[in-house]
């Protein structure tokens, strides 16, 4: 993918993510790790629960939406992640399900502490292959500028 | 830990976790996985960001903080996350870190479409050892209450 400065985007600019495929095994891992609840942890208790089947953590979910975003608008330094709100699960995520993000830049500005960096604020949903919105966030993050090294030295 | 239901809380009550240590192999495994970003990827790497060193990412901290909360309020049949807000991280995590986070019950109604639960708000806020916070959050999860099964047949 194409790497990207602040000064690359504007408002209203819109990024897809490749697709990610969502593994059993990958969920079960998760959950043992991070989260775990027994609707994220086997299949078996997972069926008697009330989803009816496995689910992955809705922290899997952000993370792998994380992932997808970090590959499609690969910021050359980073991007440092300063907070996010309005962190939603509307569907289930499911082994086999394919993931993809959209990316919106909601909007943008200059940082006043760091002159050689700007402040996006977007908005990304994760889908899965049928459509359905399985997260919405809205996220700010502090990305560099092209020639940063120079504004703050 | 003792098991919880809705039943078993109250507005205003807290809980403390146990610690969890932050490892240079976990952090790197997450980056890895899910934030694929020099600062949280490699340590030579790091030092050469703006954090002079290897910080966790974001994603890792929740999900570890999730790890913390889930062990400590037991709930017995699972709490369904419903979303999160104001998710914000005000110091970095580093390797050797230990966390720690703690759990204020901020508001708590029963829930309209499920009887045999109820919605609780929460407030988390992960700290170091040495009492910096990492993390901060809100969140809304449904959680079941006692004897659930026969409300809702």
């Amino acid at each position: 993918m194409k790497e990207h400065y602040f000064d690359d985007l504007k408002t209203g600019d819109r990024f897809k993510s490749e697709p990610l495929n969502v593994t059993v095994k990958e969920v079960v891992e998760f959950a043992h790790k991070f989260d775990p609840q027994m609707f994220h942890l086997s299949r078996k208790r997972a069926e008697r629960s009330i989803f009816k089947g496995l689910i992955a953590s809705g922290w899997h979910t952000a993370a792998m939406s994380m992932r997808l975003f970090v590959r499609t608008l690969n910021f050359t330094e980073g991007a440092i992640g300063l907070g996010v709100d309005e962190l939603r699960w509307p569907n289930t995520v499911r082994p086999g399900d394919v993931l993809m993000v959209e990316t919106k830049i909601v909007k943008m500005r200059p940082s006043k502490s760091r002159p050689g960096h700007g402040i996006i604020r977007l908005r990304n949903v994760t889908t899965n292959h049928r459509g359905e919105v399985v997260q919405t966030m809205l996220a700010s993050a502090m990305v560099p500028k092209r020639g940063k090294q120079e504004a703050e030295r």
